[in-house]
This record gives structure tokens, sequence and C-alpha cells, in this order.
């Protein structure tokens, strides 16, 4: 990155804030809505974007390993919580724009997730296997819930044999009791009331962990929901959990409305099929999958979107695209939805109408695309071209391109509106 | 209001902000996510809240006649713009907590709107009929587009019949032109792309405003829609452009995502029926009332809930309610839809469940409840107890109060995550 493109804006914001010295800001103070983060992975930094003015305002070093990394936002907008690869949370104050905590939690994490409330962050380790719930404001640890890979047998209050589905409160005390070895974590979301959902890829399992009482974590074990969960994602209702499955064709879907919530088998046909295709890059699973009343599913090694009808959970069609996709994702809106791909394919966006229900552009805006991110009101997308070291911004109306802005190695990009929605 | 009750949470702000000295603030900067406001009528104020530590920062007083006042929010989170009934347009910068730009734009206004890129805030007025369209920064006019009571003939383009709904290219140009009578304007809406929807009462009429060229506002009118449309909803998805009708029953919906939108009819049973009953509060309609596939509208003068069906626009089913309901307002992740009612009935408020559909709780927190404000990602809810000069914090989940503010004679709540969310 340029540091002169980078640096004017940023004294810019600085003056705007009143930071810079003593005077009365000549400017009026801003606020945080229409900030946001791009990864930097190969620098191992953050760099702070403004999507009203679509300018870079500060590059933010010392994350650590960046690759996988992502972000949740605190309520206020301020506060960037960073999930390092190397299992490193951190968080920046993009204001400041400087990292005010951070903690070595896990020796291998793979996201995080913030309650609604603005309070507890929780993390999802690989190694050791399991969550851990963070104080927002201090980083310290509030809660160590393992995972394991056998449901505990002992707990008399277990309501539903693991085969069936049904829920087991999960003992979510002493590390390793009983001996039992760990399994990874992964699909973490936030659900209303200080409740977090997240699926174990080596138990096969969905859980539940309420921090009502942070003190007193509740974890209810959801067993036998499919081989190999890998990732999830969170309806935007918070109604519906769904679990990829890597280990066999289909998806685990829990409805949370329920009063009795069991998990169960949906879309047989979902997955890398009985003759499995190379993957090249297994898609990931987010809220954003869902357009109106239909679900668009990446197809595991196809050139194929899913479509998905969220009343019946039925597929309703498929929707041919241009590589293997990665991200599909839905325009706030709901009217278009954005789809991107893995190698070899990864230079090419392409954008699906969900009135017509096909794809109305193809394009190729840049190198190795390898993340896109909507304004929240969906009037533009940004979108990172790694080899290209820009973040682009276009118009999602017209196609046009509004900006295009020199930034090392962008992936991931997270805006602070995602901090009002939940499963994000 | 109690100032010190007011004051302290503001000095800690000001502090927070570093705005209130020269040294480096000891606090790290906050943001604007999780601020709002509370009209204060009787004082032409508005208080000041934060939503995380439930407290009041500040009152700003200066606005004039608040009465039916209503509050959009700039991208960033910072500016509260308030649209006051004498017409006056102010921006009220939340962490400065003053006003920094204010014109008296009409004589008799209803209500705004602000456009997804942020650069353009528009008021509908009654005095003289008509949008006016500011520029967000400077609250310079930017253009002025009267309504008039007769559609203008003499334009080649026309594309259908008045009678039929279709859309008719609408001189913007000078105003009175032809000396032609102007309408009142209502349900004024942001659409994708600078562009306004809004309803003429006297006209029996919609309009889309374009402002992709803001020196060149292009109006696109659709005549015939129905008698005096009152009020308007956009449904979250930008989609459904429905107005509710005062001199029939029925409401008229435009379904924006067709290539040529038209007008149509919906609901003939949606009204104050044949033997009209006395409405002691015409209830508003915004995009609030659409939880997951169903659409939940206050019946007029009855004491039911109509459920509709958004695929269809068909009723579906009735909820009997504690009165006549105001405001129904479904709480962001569509599990609950809460209503308030009309005198006699304001000092209750009830819960439906949408899974359930019924009533599952009525509570009386406070007298003359007027409004209601769900934080965004749904956990708590936020009351206006008018004659308790009260401002209420209910946990949505337990219903337990969390916190109790006071407010001299609260009317309308808004939070700056509306600066999100079309049609808000």
């Amino acid at each position: 990155m340029k540091r002169r493109a980078l640096l004017a804006p940023a004294a810019a914001l600085l003056a705007t804030r009143g930071l810079a010295g003593c005077a009365t800001p000549a400017v009026a103070p801003a606020g945080t809505g229409d900030l946001g983060v791009v990864i930097q992975r190969a620098r191992g930094a953050l760099a702070i974007v403004n999507t009203s003015s679509r300018t870079l305002l500060a590059e933010v070093p010392g994350l650590g390993d960046l690759s996988h990394a992502s972000v949740v936002f605190s309520r206020d907008g301020a506060n960037a919580f960073v999930f390092g690869r190397d299992g490193a949370l951190t968080r920046v104050n993009l204001l400041a724009q400087r990292i005010e905590a951070r903690v070595q939690q896990a020796g291998n994490s793979i996201g995080g997730a913030i309650c609604a409330d603005g309070t507890l962050v929780a993390a999802q380790n690989y190694a050791p296997g399991g969550i851990k719930v963070f104080d927002a404001r201090t980083l310290a640890l509030v809660a160590d819930i393992p995972a394991y890979q056998m449901a505990a047998s002992h707990e008399p209050e277990r309501r539903a044999a693991p085969s069936s589905g049904g829920a087991t409160p999960e003992g979510a005390g002493a590390e390793g009791a009983g001996g039992r070895p760990r399994s990874r974590v992964v699909g973490l979301v936030d659900l209303p009331g200080r409740r977090f959902a997240y699926a174990l890829f080596d138990a096969d399992a969905i859980c539940i962990a309420d921090l009502s009482d942070p003190a007193r974590p509740q974890v209810t074990r959801f067993d036998g929901i499919g081989r190999q969960p890998y990732d999830a994602l969170l309806t935007p209702d918070g109604r519906h959990y769904i679990a990829g499955l890597f280990g066999e064709d289909g998806l685990a879907l829990i409805d949370l409305w329920q009063a009795e919530p069991k998990a169960r088998r949906i879309l047989a046909g979902y997955g890398r099929g009985e003759q499995p295709l190379p993957v090249y890059k297994m898609p990931h699973l987010r809220g954003w999958a869902v357009a109106g009343r239909h679900a668009y599913l990446p197809a595991i090694g196809r050139h194929e979107v899913l479509v998905v009808d969220t009343q019946s959970w039925q597929e309703v069609g498929r929707i041919a695209v241009a590589g293997q996709p990665v991200f599909v994702i839905a325009r706030p809106d709901a009217r278009q939805v954005w789809v991107n791909f893995a190698l070899p394919d990864y230079h090419r966006v392409q954008v699906i109408d969900t009135l017509e229900q096909r794809v109305v552009r193809t394009l190729e805006p840049g190198r190795a695309v390898l993340h896109m991110e909507f304004t929240p009101r969906a009037e533009a997308v940004w979108l990172s071209a790694r080899d290209d070291h820009r973040v682009l911004v276009l118009d999602t109306q017209s196609f046009a391109t509004l900006a295009s802005l020199p930034v090392d190695s962008p992936s991931g990009i997270f805006f602070t509106a995602r901090a009002a929605r939940m499963g994000f």
C-alpha cells in the first residue's frame, strides 16, 4: 500500500475526531456506521476504510497470522475483534486506529462471534478444541468450554438418544474430564440471549452454549447430526442453524424456535456426491446466503448454485455458474446474489438476479477475487482482488467501478454494519 | 428530566470523545452504532441515548414543533436529521450534542428519508405540497419537486392511462405550472439508487423521484391507485411499496422489481369498512410490519392485527388484540410482533409470537405508551411512556425491565441502526 494515499485521509480523520490537538474540532465529529476493515494477510495488518468517502483511513499492523481471519464488531461500531488463525484475539479501535487489547487464546483458531448485547466475545478453536468466551471490554477469559469428540455419557438430564439428533446437556466443566479427546469447533454464531451455536467437526455434533449467567455456561449438545460438519449458517432471523457436512451429502438443520429443538437432515443431494469431485476450496456458509424466501448455496465441487426454499428446505432450482462457487452472498435487499469462485476461475464474479433466477452479469474485476462485502443498504459492493493488490468498489445497479483502492494482498472485508446483524 | 441524571453520562461521553480537553483520551473513543434519540415534543428537544449502557447522554433543545416528528440518520450514524411538524429540517450531531444545521423548508411537514449513499435528504411536505431534497452535508436545497392534485396531461411520454395504475412521467419543473393545486405528500421512503417513493393524499397517486442526477430529477407518477393514501411502507427488501388508503378499503401495492411497475389493489377488506368505526388514531405503516414471510398490519378501528402473506398479498389470519393498534412492529429477528394502542388502551402493550400466531404477553409498562424501538439485534425494546415521563427498556425474552430513564413527555424513539435499513 502506498503510504501517501493512506496517510492523508487518516490525518483528516484524526482532525475530524479532535484527537490531533487541543482546538475544538472545526469539522463535526464523525461516526462509525460507515467504517470497515480489510484483512491484509501477508502483512498481518488491517486496513481501515470508510464506505461513504470510499477511502483508506489507516493501516493497523501487528495482528499476526491472519490467514482465514475473521472479524466481528462491538455494538458501537468502534471496535473490531479480530480472530487470527494463530489463536490470537485482538481488539482494534477503529477511531484510535490502534490495537487496544490482545490475547493469545488458543493454538489454532478459526473465527468467532459477539453476543447481541455486546458484552461477550467467543472464539472457536481447533486446538485445543472448544470455545472460549471473553469479556468484550477487557478480553478477560469469562468461560472456557471444551468440545469433546464423545458426548458425556453420565449426565442424568439426557433427553434424547444421540443418534436421534435430540438434545443433551453437555458437561461444560473441567477440561479433559474423563480423558475424552477434543473436537475442533466450526460454524460458531451468536444466538439471541447471550447464546452461541457451533458445530463439532470431529464429533458430528452441534452445541448451543447459554451464557445468560456467564459464570455457569449451560451447554446443550445435539449428537448424530451427520458426519464432519465443516461450517454453518444462521438464517438472518436467527431461527435456523444449518451445518454443512464434509463427511457425507446433505446438511443438518435445527429449528431454534421450537420448544424442543431437534437436528434433522435436509438436502440429501447437497455435497460432493458419491463420486466426489475435486474441491479446490470448501465454500463458506453464512447468513448472507438467504435472499427473501430462498437460500442460495454454493454447490460443492460443481459449477452450480443451489436454490433452496426456506419454508420447505427443499431444493427448488440450480443455477449454472462460471466455476466452483466459494462465497454466494445475497445483496442486503435480496434482489441480487453475487458469487465468486475457486481456482482457476477466481478472476470472475457473477451476479444472479433473484427475480429472474439467472446470471445477469459476469464481471472480471481483478485477479484472485477472494471476498465481497456489501454496504448495508446495498448500493455498493467492495471486492478484494488479492493479486492486483486492489480493493474495488462497484455500484450494484450499474456495475460501474466507483473506487479502486491500493491495498496489499487484500482478503476478507468486514463493515461495522455487521454489528447490527445476527449470525455475522 | 433531571439534569443531574443527564449530565453525568454526557460529561463521561465528552471525555471519551477527547473533546473535553487537550489530553489524549484515557478511554478509547466510542462509536455511534449504539446511539439513538428520543423526541421530547413538549420541550422541542431531543434526548440522546446510548443503548449499550442504557443511559441518557444529553438533551439537545431548540428543535421547534416536534409533534409527529421523525428522524433519519447519516450513514456514519453521527447525525440525526429531524423533520419537525412546522416544516423545519434540523441536523443534530450526536457526538457534538448540538444542532449543526437547520432550515425552515416548508410550512407543514410530516417526515422524510435519506438515500442509501447518504448524500441526499428528502422532506415530505403538506404545505406547500411536494418533496424537497437537500444536500445532507450542508442542507442546501438540491431539488424542489412539487406534488399536484392533477397529473400533468401534456407529457408525450405517458405510458399508461392514469386509471389503470400505470406509470406516467411527471413534470418536476416549475412550481405551480399550469396553476394546478398542490397535494399533500405522505409515505415518503428511500428506494435503492438515489430514488424516493411517496404518495399524494389529495391526488390518489404514488410518485417515484429519481435523483441519480440531482439537478434533473425524474418523477414517475402512478395515478388512480385508490382514494386518499395516508401513509405507506416499503418492505425491508425494497421490493414492495404499499400505501394505506383513508378514502376507501384496501391498500395500493407496487412491485418495484418489475421492469414496468404497476400499482394494484390488495386486501379489499382492509380499512374502516362500509360502516366506519370511530378511529382514535390512524395507525402508522412502515417496513417494520414485515416479519419473515408475513406482514402484520394494524386493523383500522378494530381490535385486530391482520396477518398478510407477502407472497400472495392475501390475508391469512387476524389476531385479536387489546385495543385499536397504532404501531405493529416486528422484532428485528421476526420472532415477535409488538403492538401498542390508541386511547383509551394506550397503557397496554401486547406481544404476538409469530410462530404461534397469538398474543403471548400483555404488558402494562406505563401511561400513554406512544412508541417502541427495538435494538438492532432484538435483545431489547425501548418504550416511551409519555405520561409517566419515562423511557423504559425491556428485555424481549424475559420481559424484565432493564432500565427506566427519566425523559420529559417522550414520544418517538429512533436508533442509529436505522441508517443501515431501507425504508426507515
